[in-house]
């Protein structure tokens, strides 16, 4: 680990170094993108044979491969944003936890909007907004690590305060989309799984704006 | 892994780094904190639509919430005391994963609290129980570590006798905490959970004191 | 982690090491493998006593041994084709991801073939059939890792057009492999696990010609 | 990791190094160590109240303490005996695969356990039978890892014949118990977690035979 080569004071400080945050992260993340796939599943003492059964579960397996790209992106931007941080202190790990959090309500609310998705009314409604408080909740919390790493000077390097504003508002713009599409959510569910995979799509071949474009090259 | 840069008799005689040790016990903390989201759970199949059935999970979600946190500021302590430790012996070893039992029993306690603490009675008080000795088995593991580290200087630094007599019986106090909070709990089992939220709320705000204040700057 | 050690530049690029890839991947294929045992179970409460139970259960205990095999020979080969790998870059992180959402899916179509093995008609045909995408799906994810590496030049060294086509050509053989168990196992699900047995077998005793014979040694 | 730093011919030779063999066998005990917890519950909505279900479920209790320190001796041992490994090989990886399988197994024989204690008659047999078997399998395949790691000279020196030998054959007495200790369950399965719950102690006060005691210091 790389605690060993902290200066004594620093380690003290916090009491250890970003590494055990990134492989406890790793740990939790790699979980919960395993758990979602438990919520597939057929049973040969079921309701009847194998191909209705998977029919019905068209739903399940949307959202299961929706959520795993979700958790996946997470994983993707947590990992980028790490890599640039220098140390962490005890309000980074504690908002870290916050971001863990929500990241293992997803299989409880992807589980719910795949039971509830064609139910229609109040519940498909409430399954709708489930998920997207797991989605908020996670943005949310990355933003308030973002800008607690700026505040306090955390990264590897100092952005100008123009810099960090400007990569502070992009993540604000992230939290503002998911109250959107889950309103769309309330009138059109099918509609809402497409805007979430479109936007997953596009943070795989965009790159992640955590940094200005300037600062990337 | 550090094992390769210590002396080959300290290895021999425990057999290993903390390197695996700190791995091995953030792979339980991980799986844990994530099997506390499978207690919560909604059916499409099951007795009625899904606002009846959030509306009475809600001690569900209380206790995923406060369980959630109870095991991070674990991980934080856990994390923030190996950070200071030199080398680990077999007593260590099987020490920590007494901690680990402990904390591999809280989403059962967890899950019986959120069951039971509604029904009022005998059954109440024996989930308030089953939480408070999960709670309990944890601090006392975590005193017997620290107890365990200090009388054989397994500590980066040596702390005078003072100090680790302080540190100490700081650790103490937490230990006597949990049987009041939970005696509490046999009368109104929401202000336990408040008081729980409350202890977990403090750790978040304040340094743990694992350490005397004096040996942190 | 080795993040230190790498440029600035090249990390912002990405935004960080493989190291974090393989501990998130040892992780997800950690849960998956273990998630397998638990499709494993018999219940005193159930429909009689244990000895019919495991009698009733062979095609589980058959299909769990078979597919933590699988899983066990999909980590010995990204465990080495990742040793060969001097960098990631986002196109990578990505596709892992897609090899890891395949694997993921192991325990749902294992347990479907479990069940569904011996009923017959085109419930067995499904099954076997699910069992085939997930292992094709886990194949070609690996072919599109190993063609990405070799086109954009990340591996620790630079093997010649003709390895690399050589390289790619074995592994498209491998992918062309499970259609053919699966039309198998359309009409003799048995033959079907012991082809998949056999592979599995192979791959352990045979050096996984993920490299060229000539540069192995 | 430590990949870096080994000579490129070894590397290519296996593929890795031991650093992932450690990680990902970390990664599937600590899962495993955890589901243990899972056979623990009780059911607001199940058979009445919560007191006769805890008192119905002690087997459950003793089971899960019990099998809780069998997979962390097994920890320890993995853990000490690989820091004696200087390097992995392909027959390594899989061998330690074929363990990684029969503690995978711990999780159902010890629920299989914990619900058939009680039945007697044959079903009792055969979950003291299977209980004994997933221990028999974990011990046969640390005897065949430790054999194979002598003969080819994995370790980081080089006992002597007569050392390896005597290494091996208490190896081999271990791998002689379990049969014993199995057949003492067939007429007295208390005596029989006695037992077992006796040598797991006798591992966490004494140091693990791996090596002979002359090499140890």
């Amino acid at each position: 680990m790389a605690a060993a080569e902290e200066p004594v004071l620093s380690r003290r400080a916090y009491g250890g170094s970003k590494g055990r945050l990134e492989a406890f992260s790793d740990g939790v993340l790699a979980v919960v993108i395993t758990l979602l796939a438990l919520d597939l599943h057929v049973q040969a003492d079921g309701p009847g044979s194998l191909a209705p059964q998977l029919r019905h579960e068209w739903p399940s397996f949307a959202a299961f491969a929706l959520s795993f790209f979700v958790v996946g992106v997470i994983w993707v931007n947590h990992h980028a944003l790490f890599a640039l941080v220098a140390r962490v202190d005890r309000t980074v790990v504690f908002l870290n936890l916050l971001l863990l959090m929500w990241v293992t309500t997803i299989p409880f609310s992807t589980s719910a909007l795949a039971d509830y998705l064609r139910t229609g009314g109040l519940d498909t409604h409430l399954a709708v907004l489930l998920y997207g408080i797991s989605n908020e909740g996670m943005a949310l919390s990355f933003t308030l690590i973002l800008r607690h790493l700026l505040r306090r000077q955390l990264l590897r390097w100092s952005p100008g305060a123009g810099e960090a504003r400007g990569s502070l508002r992009r993540f604000g713009l992230g939290t503002a989309l998911y109250p959107v599409i889950t309103l769309v959510g309330f009138f059109a569910p099918v509609v809402m799984l497409l805007l979430y995979a479109a936007q997953t799509g596009f943070y795989m071949v965009e790159q992640t704006p955590i940094l200005p474009p300037s600062t990337s090259d």
